[in-house]
This record gives C-alpha cells, structure tokens and sequence, in this order.
C-alpha cells in the first residue's frame, strides 16, 4: 500500500509551510498563481486526498475524543484535560492529546493527525500564533469534513461551533472592584499580547472597573509581557518607575512573579501593593504571601466542553451552535485587603 | 462496515474488567475455565482481532509516536513530553499523548487505543496500579505486535525494552549526605508507597547515607503519604511527634506542603530543620524559603528516550535494549544551609 501523502509531505518536498499548501489547495487568494499550480499539480500527481479517511467517518463511530492544547506545561489546561478525560470516561470515550506548543503550524498538523480516521470529535484551545494571524481554515476544514469541535477558553468568532468560555470580563471587573473597595487607587493589569481574546476580556474588565470608579485609565499602569520569559527586568522596571498599589495579573505565573519582584523592592503585600491573578493553581497556594485569585474552574470547563461535543457526536446534531458561560470565582487569600 | 470489537466491548458486554478479558483470551491461569470459555466464545462471535491493524504497521511507517503518561498535572511527566516533542519534531514526527490516570485499565485501554494502527511506537511511564500489579502483559503484547517501546522514570526489570532511568539512589544518596555534612543529624525520609520503583530507589539512597554516616535507620522518622491528598494532619502530626531536622521529600509536593507546616509549627527553615526535594519544578523556584531540590531534567529525559525510539524505528533493531541514566542535578536554594 503507497503511504498516503499529507500536507506535510507536499510542503517539505516543496519547500514551503503547511499553511501555504493547505490555502494553495483551496486555491485562496492569498497564494500567488505560481505557487498555486505547483502545489496544486504536485498533489495530484501523488493523489492527495484531504483527511479522505475522515470522509467515511460520520457512519463509524470510534468513541475517541482528540484534544488539542497549546501548552501542557501549564495548570489550567491540563485541569481542563482532566475534566475531559473524568467526563468522557464516564460516557465511554478515550481521549487523545496533541500540544500545539503555541505554534499555527503544529496545529494544523495535530488536526491532520487527528483526524486521520481516530477520532469522533476534536476539543481545542487555539495557539497564540493562531490568535495571531486570526486564521482559521484548518478548523472550518475539519467540520466540513462533518468532525464536530469544541473551543474552549481561547476561542474566536470567526469560527462557528460550540464553545466554553469564562465570564472573562464580568470576574476582572470585579477583582478590580474588589481591590478599589479595600482603598485602592493606582491600579496596574500585567498581561499578555491583546490577540489573545482572554487578554483582552480580561483587559476591558479592567478598564470597565477603573471607568465605573471614576479612576483615570493610565497606559503606563498596563504592563504587556511575553507569554513565557524569565527575564525579570521589565518587571522590576515597571514597578519602580510607577507608583502603584495594586495589580491583576490576566495568570498566575505573572503574579508570582511580580509579587516576588515588589517584595525584593521593599514594599509590603497587600498593605503596600494587592494582587490577583487568575488560575487558582498549585503556585497560588503556596506563594508567599498566598495568591488571591481567579478560579477559572478548569475541570468544569472541560466537563462542560466534553458533554457538548459528546451529545453533538451521538445525536448527530448540526448547527444551533451553544456558548456556554463558566462563571468564576474570586478566591480570597492574604496577597488581598480583606 | 461492522465496527471493530475492543477488549473493552467485551468487557462491558459481558461484565468483567478489560484486564480479564485480556488475560482471558491468551488462555491466563489466572482466570476462570468457566470465564474463559465465555469469553474466548464471545471474542469468536464477534470476530474479535488483537490489534489487527497494527500487525500490518511493520512495513507501513506513520511517522507518529504515542506516549501514555500517569499524570497529566505533574510538572515531571510534562517537561519529559516537552523534550520527546522538541526531539521528534526535529526528526519529523508528531507525538500524541493519552494519560493512564494512574490506573492500570485505562493504561490498557490507551496501548489499546495507540495501536490501532496510527503509531509507530510508544513511550510510557508505567501508571502507580501496574507498578503495583507488577502486570505487564499489555506491553508485551505491543512488543510482540513489532511496535517498539521506551519506558522511562517507572520502569520495570520484567520488561525487556529501552529505558531511561534517573540516578535515584546515588542523588537520594548525595541529598542526605549534604544535609549530614551540614551538621544534621535526625534525618527524615517523606515518600510515597513503595511499590513505585522510584520511591524504593531514593529510599535506598536516604538508608545508604544514614549507613555509611554511622547515622541509625529509625522507622518512625520515614514518613508515606498517599500520592494525592489534601489532609496534612499526618504530616502535622509526624513533625510534631518526632525530632527532625533534615527532609528529604520524593517530590516537589510533599516538600512544599511540609515546608509549610512546619513554619506554621514554629520552626525556621533551613535552620531548625532542612529540606530538599525532588522535581525542579516552578513551584521550587517560588516557595517559601525557595526550595533545593534534585532536578531530574525532564526534558533531557524525553530527548533521550525519543532518540532511543526513533532509532530502534528507522534502523528496525531488535533485541539488544539499552538502558540509559540520567545524571540529576542537586540545586542548593535557601532550604538547605550551605
């Protein structure tokens, strides 16, 4: 039996990426003629089917559920891995997991494997490259193919299907309020790049707060970092040269961080400077001082996706898309003026 | 197309556990004539073949490796994926991963799922139910399918494969000895049951050191915790009915948490009472005082057992297995005295 040529293999043996090969075979816009015909006359040549085993898949159920995460190094996700797997091993599934490793490209790869005849539906959270460049071809391919999916956490408008999302901007207004109302002026947000949607959900809650307080929104208390760094510069930088008392942080890791940084400064937490992160993790319980923050109730969330993309496989459903909202929960440690 | 009968069909069928069906149908002594007939005549009804795909891998290659870890909230088990990740995209291959939950069942059922046809060979870390069973026959049988397999960090002697190990008792070994040449003396060894090869290996490290430190082996300054649990009441009750003034913990966990009594008995770390443990992971990083600890290096564990499988792939080897030992690293932070 010839092995079957992927996207992989047609993007190697031309020297282009994944993406490229993938939009030239449909025949988009944004690929120039040239490279067009070549990919396109390259996958004919050795007869490249897409996903074609995933075609006859609607009639053959395999009770496999393929998850797809951007990091597993990483508290959240891998609780919500947890709920998946406790949910859908009581409705007798198997789960399987790719890690995109924030990576677009490892994505569309990861769904290639998946749906390569294995699965009955995909559950995912996009890659910070994906947020990116805001596509998302690879996904609409996948449930044209008739795979139901499930985004969670990291989701897009752009993409029609079920979804589980927090309150993002309803618990950042009210971690906000909560440290105005323990006397709190000068009010910084750490956070990520603004593609990603929970960032910037997180960010509007933030700035809806400071408004409805009558509080000055001021650029230079938002601090952007990296998603993943160990350089501590821009940290301790920021809070020398801004004169501030109190922080949310859109992750947990961010804040131990922080709060680490402002207490080799000298400043007291929370007398001097509050925080609250979000991910009630392992770290925010052991922290010192212990971590007010925003439990995001991964295992629920997962729960909660593994039962819509179970019900949609087992009953066939089609369209009539749900959002379903997690609603978190502020839990108050010693990092907070109770 | 009929659909493909699983163990797991049987099993549920005929209300006994995937592992009797298993045993059942390679004619076990351990179960039942009366099982077995009823079993072995329910596979034949339904046409049940062991894996049939994967007897046709050999020649086909998917370019796809599976790794089955017990824990997916684990810092250890994610670093090592990250490692066989980074090393098997550079050589071209994707990894997905399913996660025992530290049950043998599911376990089988992952090998089950793996093997069907979409890998072309497994990297694992046995789950705390098969260390205890001491029950490998699961892994035997993909063996004999042709699919190659690395264990690594839970290995076990009865599977002949590649492994990669850490050097548990000579860092256990180096741990204590560093606490004994700071001038401890009651020298406590916190861990998890003994059934888990690498537990029974730091405590042999920890009894080695007590020995040739002319240091006695006391019972009651051994303390086992269940893996997971949130009740530190045995934990408070051992530090305040013994005197101890040197830790060493079996993982990052159980340090942080004994830490953290021990400074709400009253006690100062390091210098009533020292720690070190194992796992470097962020958690060690951002304790309180910060946590010297043995780093395992998961990701170079990974590398190296991806490296063993893929070669054992490509060069279609047999036989002649090779264990490879990882050196960990002891870091001095601010919970040891220096």
């Amino acid at each position: 039996m010839k092995r079957r040529v992927t996207l992989k293999h047609i993007a190697k043996e031309l020297d282009v990426s994944v993406s490229t090969v993938s939009k030239a075979l449909k025949n988009s816009e944004e690929i120039s003629r040239e490279t067009k015909e070549k990919i396109q006359a390259f996958a004919k040549l050795y007869n490249y089917r897409p996903n074609n085993i995933a075609l006859s898949l609607k009639n053959k159920k395999t009770k496999n559920i393929g998850v797809i995460i951007p990091d597993i190094v990483h508290h959240f996700f891998t609780t919500v891995f947890r709920g998946i797997e406790h949910y859908a091993g009581e409705r007798g599934y198997n789960v399987m997991i790719c890690v995109s490793d924030e990576s677009f490209e490892k994505e569309v790869l990861n769904m290639e494997l998946l749906a390569n005849g294995s699965i009955d539906g995909i559950i995912m959270s996009l890659s910070a490259e994906t947020q990116e460049r805001n596509d998302f071809n690879h996904l609409q391919e996948i449930m044209d193919q008739g795979i139901p999916m499930v985004l969670f956490d990291r989701v897009s408008d752009e993409v029609a299907c079920d979804k589980v999302i927090l309150n993002d901007i309803e618990i950042a207004f009210e971690a906000v309020e909560t440290m105005i109302n323990s006397g709190k002026r000068k009010i910084a947000l750490v956070t990520t790049e603004s593609y990603f949607n929970v960032s910037s959900d997180r960010a509007q809650g933030y700035e809806k707060a400071l408004i409805s307080n009558d509080l000055q929104l001021e650029k230079n208390l938002v601090l952007t970092l990296p998603y993943e760094s160990e350089d501590e510069i821009p940290i301790w930088e920021f809070f020398e040269s801004n004169e501030i008392d109190a922080v949310l942080c859109v992750n947990e890791i961010f804040a131990i961080k922080c709060m680490d940084v402002v207490q080799r400064q000298g400043k007291k937490v929370p007398e001097d400077i509050s925080f609250i992160g979000f991910t009630n993790g392992i770290l925010s319980r052991y922290s010192t001082p212990k971590l007010s923050t925003v439990a995001q109730h991964g295992e629920r969330m997962g729960e909660t996706a593994a039962k819509l993309l179970i019900d949609r496989i087992e009953n066939d459903l089609e369209g009539n898309y749900k959002t379903e909202v997690i609603s978190a929960t502020l839990i108050h440690r010693d990092s907070t003026i109770n």
